[in-house]
């Protein structure tokens, strides 16, 4: 069996790291670093709903992502110059969107909106994922500040949500691609779970061949613990302080 | 158990049809139907390939999705008019396109680019599982097109792809949803696989609750039954005439 | 005298089928069909009104056209892709909803909109034409609903409507052009008229040279003609079921 | 018979100015006036075509059109602002873009395009034949300036083009409708003609009820008549210095 | 030392003429010469407020700028046609708003907006500095008609506005730089003041090499001369008719 | 004389800090602090240059600026969604981009782009300081990787440049305003200036009154000796390690 690039075990994250308030203006601020893949995410609250919502009782919580230009390799052109958001930018707002969205209850919320933007500051493979995980932890950062204005009574979030990617790697599947993994995986998946072992979301892509059930299966399972360990992370970083 | 508000059982597809050479330009131009979703998936060759693949030797299969204005029960914007395409609609045929380049040897194909537009005329779910059904076999009529002008000498196309949805509905896990059962589905989910029983793409989501392993198994199950089916309409559809 | 490449007389229309119910969500869904020209005219209702008309009592009746990519011999950028419509079809919707617009009385329609949405199938010259002359159908078929369902008293459709090309090809005036003849007329003209044998739009163009009188005067003739026929096949197609 | 608003007769134009040189770097630039209607038409050489010409030995002549925002009564957003130019604005100037070149030999002209800006200062009806009319002049002092400069031999212009209005107002035709005759009209008609008396485009539209033969006859005649005095005015401005 | 292209000695301003009532429709319509730099500024009133002000009680001044594409030596491509402002355009008016709204007492102006558009017609030079001078002029005319038509009471205008390019150019600093000069000039610095000597925007850019603090009070003293030359003119212009 | 709102002295800049090789994929990779102010400046080489330069030998030096939608107070609407950059951000842009084309002889660069994008993680007022601050050393250590590539001999870089605002505020003149006194001052200015003292840019802008020419001079000496303070803090950064 091939080593990994990174010298990690198979099912080994790379190192995880949390860091809340890391900006000053927003209600939840987090960069989360998943290896040398580093997002800061930030959730801001608005006293507005979308149109399709209003006078609904129900608010919203919604997802913005993007990439500075030089956080790849090569530099990528800046969508605002650009002038559009492409296809993969809005696949990626569209998943962190829904899988927050999962674990709030958002008649509770009340109509207002809360907008987690996903910058990506350095990428290194996972960015989707590390959003997602980072997302959760500002969110409830940005909850828990209406609690203390005393806008909320008690938190609309009634479970807890994080997100790893699973690849079939040199003919292994291994948990938690970096880059140079993520080029050369010949199936990539996604995978959203809640605290309870629920799935939210999983999205599975065969890159160099198809996959099959049994490699379908042992992804799921690699995804299963890597997540669990996630979910960790993210209760210790909630603790802190 | 609930019955399905069409009557099929669990595990029934809708009726699936197939019709060849449904307009006279394209080179592939087939019109594909699940039940009341309707399709329109034709097949354009051309001599030239993006940017990033010239003088690469390599060609590209890729494939645009729109729907008319008013496929749906309410008229939705036209995207032209809007001045872009929307974030489902982007999803969508990025999936589509990955889906079909599955099957497809881009080398064996040489610098071309063969696009596959999905127009839907009417809507009743599953518009982009049948969009991929049906956007394989007018890709197989635009290759035959090219080795009957001698274009090619031999297929690119080493496999079959079919694409069907599954999701828990009402509690369990039922076939092909139409537009009614997908609006009050809990678990929505999309598989495209090829005829060796491999997984190309696999997308679930949850939408009400969180879905449990031993649901997403029996979906998949599900889910390859149908595509076996929607392989042999393919096969058929392709041996007339 | 140079035959016609379709074989027709100079004053022969091609094949005409109006097929109403062609989908099924629409208030009303017309295929039109001029020879190889297939257009899908679907009228739609919405209980709103453009700005520029609120509170005044009056309706709107407006008209969007789109080409399929494949439509045509070579394929076209999807205007959506694009982030805009064309010149040409601005143009052409512009037409499409004044010509339809001449027989409605927007005060009787009430605040209300009727979409006339004409996407093009297969395009063989006269898209707009067949358009307009199948758009009437469908917004007939549209205002029946809305009696139907007591929302309206009495049609606010006070008249019929339809068009025709109409050009100078080798040397002689011919009714409705096919693409060929098209691509190579001298005068171009686009005639619409109501059943009273009023004008309501007379659009010539010179392609080759100026055209003089007496051939303006030959080709409102042919024209006239052509539109008594639509206008009786208009009827046939409303009079069934 | 109600008189017209200016006090003119039926068969009156306004006063119709033509200055050339009016501005100093184009090739051409003319200010041409139909009474309070003002438009700046200048001509701008290129030594490059659109890329469906290259390489064809073949020229190109086009036309943009603008308003300036307080161009009208009220004002207008800014095209340029609003991010498109609106399907009135794509109409008229494909409409003055195929008048003129109907007068010139594309193939003589030679592999560069001659772009006619037509820039309406102050609006008050009729700002598309204005535009034409104006336009032909300063395509001619275009031209003229390329034979001056030895670039062409002789010119490739091969005819002289000019544009009115006309329509039927309180029952009875009138030429050459200034705004508020124009807001009024019953139909409204725009005709393009060579100075051999042949058409180069004709467009006619109903605005209050269909207008019938005889008043399309009229219009033609009145329209043939005001032309022949514009082709007088555009010598005699020709003709100066 | 080297003469100025002009022949003008270093503190010289071009011929500047402002002609009030240029066009007919808006409430203030000025065309402002700086030598061969012709400039149109129309002020519009429009009972309106931008949304950031709505119910403030308080008015908005805001400016637009736009080029005539061959108002230059080459054809620009005309911004509406590109679809997007330009962010030199963007730039100019911004400044010319600020420069203007200096000037009004926004409250007391009330909850209306006067939008100044500066569209250059010819350009040599100066084209900010001269849409400053006019637009005020405009501004002036288009207070004094909302005074006239007893909408204000008095005049919310509470100074003088007017501006001008200054540059070192051949070594030397010189006033009211014209295209030739512009191009060749090491430093570049417009001025906005008012009436009381002050100043209202200062932006000095060095082109060739950085400029001292000797060369900097030299081009504000020049300004300031020239500033108050074109006060005077401004008020020249307003003592009229 | 009421002190301000951070206790600092009028002539005091805000803690800077310059924190060089802040991610890993850019050529140069600079955290820029001003106080709360925090600006990521990437800079990135490119081998190619915009199509004005092409084959001319020189190379180019350009800046993209951003700030993340939660950077502020508020959210702001991100860009990228928007469609477009704001007026705000090409103007900023387009200055930092000026400011150190200033110090770089551009023949030298050779035919190579070096694109310095400034992305704010969080705003305190300063924003545009702060990146050609920081923008400088990421430049700096850009060339300096060209040259140990041996990609260059030597450095085309021939002067230091850093910039600072200046305002007056509660009716004295200020150094280094944050986003408190900002939003407060009468008089804004930012100056950019080289290591000989050499005036790079000038911006004043009279917010609340105009300002006097003594006002300007005292704003000018506070600039240049906070300026002599940022080109010190340059040097120290970039003689680390």
């Amino acid at each position: 069996m091939k080593p990994r690039p990174s010298g990690r075990t198979g099912d080994q994250l790379r190192p995880v790291r949390i860091t809340r308030k890391f900006t000053r203006h927003a209600e939840g601020s987090v960069l989360v670093e998943f290896g040398d893949t580093r997002v800061l995410c930030t959730a801001s609250v608005e006293e507005t709903v979308p149109g399709f919502l209003r006078n609904s009782g129900s608010g919203w919580v919604t997802a913005e992502y993007g990439m500075l230009p030089r956080a790849t390799h090569t530099r990528a052109r800046r969508e605002a110059a650009t002038g559009k958001q492409g296809g993969r930018t809005l696949e990626i707002q569209r998943l962190i969107g829904r899988a927050l969205r999962a674990v709030v209850d958002l008649k509770a919320l009340g109509e207002r909106t809360i907008t987690i933007d996903c910058d990506v500051l350095q990428a290194d493979g996972g960015t989707r994922t590390a959003s997602i995980t980072g997302g959760y932890v500002a969110l409830v950062d940005a909850v828990n500040t209406l609690i203390q204005k005393r806008v909320l009574r008690e938190s609309p979030i009634h479970g807890q949500v994080a997100a790893v990617s699973v690849g079939i790697w040199a003919g292994v599947p291994v948990l938690d691609l970096d880059y140079v993994e993520d080029s050369d995986a010949e199936t990539d998946m996604n995978v959203v779970m809640n605290n309870g072992g629920g799935f939210i979301e999983v999205q599975g892509t065969a890159e160099g061949h198809a996959f099959r059930r049994e490699e379908l299966d042992a992804l799921l399972n690699l995804a299963a613990n890597g997540i669990g360990q996630l979910l960790a992370k993210q209760m210790e970083a909630l603790n802190e302080d």
